[in-house]
């Protein structure tokens, strides 16, 4: 078995409204800065030991389906590297 | 100028407690999953024009300074790439 760190990115699939970057992003604006467009996401970076990345990168994708997303709304990807 | 997207994240410093986080573990872990430890960030993309990149990344730096990150408790990295 060797260590792996997954990261998995949650974000709100297109066209799902998000207040809080909105807010954030006026904010911003209120302080001065000027920008396009923010967008905001949930990121998990998951200690696990598996026996190869692949199986790592499947497990934190089954987390993903089952827990840290919501499918109706959000899109997720995952990365793996060795810790 | 240049469209450029600027990732900021924002963690926790190391020692801050992560009740969020610490859930979550315990969740996936009833549901059976196996891990070592989970932590999870802010993850803020920022779509921004600049004239170069070291500018884009210093805009944003300056945006998490004042307003995504609480220096108190959060460390937080910039990443940019050309949109």
């Amino acid at each position: 078995m060797t260590p792996y760190t997954a990261t998995v990115t949650v974000r709100l699939k297109p066209g799902v409204l998000d207040p809080e970057a909105e807010t954030t992003r006026r904010a911003l604006e209120r302080l001065g800065f000027e920008l396009e467009d923010l967008r905001s996401a949930d990121r998990f970076e998951i200690d696990l030991e598996a026996a190869d990345a692949e199986e790592a990168g499947d497990r934190a994708a089954e987390m993903a389906e089952r827990l840290l997303a919501n499918p109706t709304i959000h899109d997720y990807e995952v990365a793996v590297s060795e810790r």
